[in-house]
């Protein structure tokens, strides 16, 4: 079996998480590794049996042993790692969001449109959930008729606030950081671009969120240029765990994806009810999606042809584009009109 | 309207709610109460607004006014007071069951044979439970072909366990206590009588049980004489609540009834996952059953019809055999045929 | 048992449910029908065993022995008929919607100011149900913390919706036909008015509806004071069945009422899958709703104390108020602010 | 990474699998593949890229590069071939059954015993579910209690019904054939083995059965040394899809894996009502349970320590003895003893 050889920079939680999978797949071969931490660089690399590491991305792309390079650095690094990877003869994968403004998306756009005999894949990992998957199948299968609503939801456990609050100056705010995936979810499914917006919320138990023009709970209603409509919903305060559900409302009929955010196939019958427990975050629930992605990816690679239900360069512009627009909404109080 | 006259025996728990039921029908007028415990008597009179009281059963079933008696009485007493009310000229509504031997059920049987003009109706409310009704629709009308297994299973919270423990010398065991509902079910929904059966179980949390031959918890096996299976499992000690659960696989389809003893539509999402609430006991799980047993009882009366779903002094009779055969067999440890 | 004497007015589905639910109320006597259809008149006037009947609603209040009206006539009767009642003495329930226009509503609002001595209710049937009065409790108790995100849908079954086109010129569209219920209980649950909404939709199925300004499908973003947030979609098109389910997302937990729109507690298993068939329609998942809240009413004019959870003529006129809102945000394509 | 290298025998649709899942294990090199077809050999080896080949299953133990055997031929050879693949100095993985006769078991046993330095695997993949692995962890931290009752259902979509009666005189009967792993389970969760059982069924929708003293639909209810209850349910006639689901009931909780059989968290609101679909075949159901025994099995072998949930031979030896004792109980009617 052909295998891609891979450098895979940066090794935060999903980074790490990438990096095993990679390991593990049998299309997979996992030869560099890349951070600026040498303490974790080393351990990972000894963990992961990895050949070779480096701690400078450039030195990395220009191991002419690599194919492809899978990127969990920094957002704000995204696009300039993605370009030179691209320009060095790499296929890319690269974690979400594309970039963190819209203007570096585009970059990318071009660079990836300069490059077409290279794989570009967005990780928009949920698109690679089985159930994600089937849905979609059923949709252009024309089982739900034609699209009427789209509503998505992202929560945070509430036992995460912490970190979130740390990360908070940094993270773009939650249209940013995570409702991405719910707005990448709605273009998909419904398969057309949203024209308005309109986004409220605030900070109803964290008020450090607010000098960040940001609330700990926050929505967004769209107007989609098709007509259909488009409900976000992103919290982080979440007591019961991580909960990801979407629905699709349909002419003929509706989806949803997880409306019970069930961790596994097992009830609990006792003090209280009959329980079905919660994943515990996005590692647990997407699991098995992320390790989809990267095989997608590395299958794209051998064939050629990009992955089917991979995203785009494109994909990672408009996301950006939306979530901003989004959270100039949610700023301005007004309703905001997307190009 | 047309209201018929009730006059009412016994006022405890069920017995109360057969006459609060009574009381708020349109088509009945509660006319008399009847209870040895003139205390409560009074009060609950007064608190019904109830203008006759007795003490004496075979007092009340003297007055001319009354056209009905409902029998929620102990159960030793219910044969000769069935017995009793229809020599009188009265239609009888009794509170299961029929009887505590076979032989008691056996007059019972004679004495409606030969008042054929009068209504009695035997207290199996979970036949007039909406759900047990859809489902019974269902099967009749051949949505699931041809029955194999019923199962069913009926446990209390463990709430109620010293309750439970202080009337076990007079239970007459859990099959007698408990099952009975499932063992008219089971003939009622696969429309055939057991043949044979095998009976376990034990005291797996409270030894007090083992005096009187009985278990906390305790199963059976049974074979029809169709062929079709029956598994039925009676406990005391539910943590989670009160559970009453069945199911019917057939041929062409399976249907299961309240396969989560939910409380309400109501699901609570908060520490430890996804959560509905149980009922608490018989009276919240099956008020409407109650209600609607006792109406169509009403019902039968003023068109001189048997309800179509009412039990019958023969289901009463073959119900006590079924459920002294399964004790038997579990004293035994044995087989045991059902003539 | 005191029994309140009710006339009725309005022989329509719904008004001939209550009718028939007054009858069978144990503190109601239903003396007295009002309907200008004659023919129809007799004939449930027979049917319910109701010695008078009027054509003429003022005749029916000029009756001595009447002790309250239930007006279940066309809408735009109700604000009128409602003070003519109070001003004759009569204690008032009515059906939603209070009045169509906000300047009938504040009528109503000073005629039950001035007759603070009777009862005036009016029917959001679905603050009665057992599932919303629990989750109500819950809230009330602290459990969900404070409100973040109040979500509702009602949804009409697709095979209805001939009647929904031809009532459409009559409707005052979605927001004030099918929403009113979810705006009050958005108001009820949260504790709070709305201050600004955005409301979008259209015609997915059905063009009819546009040249009504209305669509078949439509939602609405409200911004309430406290900075709760709330979303609503009202559709005509659900080919599952009546779907009615409202979820409220606080800091400490979440709360969903009737997530699967489940008809009884059976489940089928058959081809296809796992199946939980729907409600058919309003007056089968409310049966019990519309039955407790008339209850409720009798027992207010006896007890002379409103129903706790009954509506209120402000509620009526508020819920009016927000209702025209959505509907001029949605013609508009504009936020709405609420007084 | 220590990679284990495995040769397979048997390329039916299950061994198919286990030699997919070997391939794409990072501890697993799959070296060699052992079948009597072969075109289907050589055709498989292309595909999974395997360099060698063997119609001799002797020959493949024979090979000094190999490491480990998988073995899924038919069952009757499991046991000469375990045997032999042992004294050759190889780890095995065996599928289930481990030999159709309790001597046969027996041999297995004696020869594990005599290899004490090498790793064998009974392929009982439903204890690696995520979900009866994380079942059995809440048992055995003591959340049930003590075992009251445990209740297992094995059902087979009636699609599959021509595949099941062409291969009935071959399966050993309904207990042997589909209820082993509700037995390897009732085993593995109460901890304790059945002394005494009863058994019942018969043909219901398909006579063929008959002749082989089998059923289409079978169950059988154990009484265990402690005391504890086990009912067993296989079928082969469902028309939902492939239904396996467990329930354990103890004096502090209860827990049920898989109580609805759905295919992913998808649920479909369409005409009918709200479908969870279900999963089609037991290779979709438990496709991620294979990888992970194959994972372990390999792991196992690195470490010198048998995988903590693994199977071993007496498990088998006592599984294969508890089916037919079922058997003999359904054959002969009578309740039947194991020693």
């Amino acid at each position: 079996m052909k295998k891609i050889k891979i450098g895979s920079v940066g090794l935060g939680r999903l980074g790490l998480q990438h990096a095993k999978n990679i390991a593990s797949l049998p299309n997979a071969e996992l030869v560099a590794l890349c951070d600026v931490n040498e303490e974790c660089l080393k351990k990972e690399a000894t963990a992961l049996d990895v050949p070779k590491t480096f701690t400078d991305f450039n030195a990395m792309i220009a191991d002419k042993e690599i194919d492809a390079v899978c990127i969990a650095s920094p957002s704000a690094l995204h696009p300039q790692q993605v370009c030179a990877a691209l320009d060095a003869g790499k296929h890319v994968f690269c974690e979400k969001p594309l970039g963190i403004t819209v203007e570096d998306c585009r970059l990318v756009e071009k660079a990836c449109a300069a490059h077409k005999d290279l794989i570009f894949q967005l990780g928009f990992m949920r698109r690679f959930d089985d159930s994600y998957a089937y849905a979609k199948e059923k949709i252009d299968a024309g089982h739900i008729g034609k699209p009427i609503l789209f509503r998505s939801y992202s929560q945070d456990p509430e036992k995460f606030i912490e970190g979130a609050i740390a990360f908070a100056p940094h993270s773009g705010g939650q249209f940013f950081d995570m409702a991405v995936h719910d707005i990448d979810l709605a273009r998909w499914m419904i398969g057309d671009e949203p024209a308005e917006v309109w986004a409220i919320g605030g900070c109803y138990a964290h008020k450090e969120f607010a000098q960040y023009d940001d609330g700990d709970n926050v929505s967004a209603l769209m107007k989609f240029k098709s007509g259909a409509m488009g409900f976000l919903f992103a919290g982080r305060t979440a007591p019961h765990g991580y909960n990801v559900e979407t629905e699709i409302i349909g002419t003929k009929g509706t989806l949803r994806i997880a409306s019970v955010p069930q961790k596994n196939l097992v009830e609990v019958l006792g003090n209280g009810g009959i329980t079905r427990e919660c994943s515990e975050n996005f590692l647990e629930r997407f699991e098995k999606s992320y390790l989809s992605e990267m095989s997608a990816f590395c299958e794209a690679v051998i064939s050629g042809k990009p992955a089917p239900r991979g995203g785009t360069a494109e994909d990672g512009r408009r996301v950006t584009e939306i979530a901003f627009a989004c959270r100039e909404a949610f700023i301005s109080g007004q309703l905001h009109k997307i190009s």
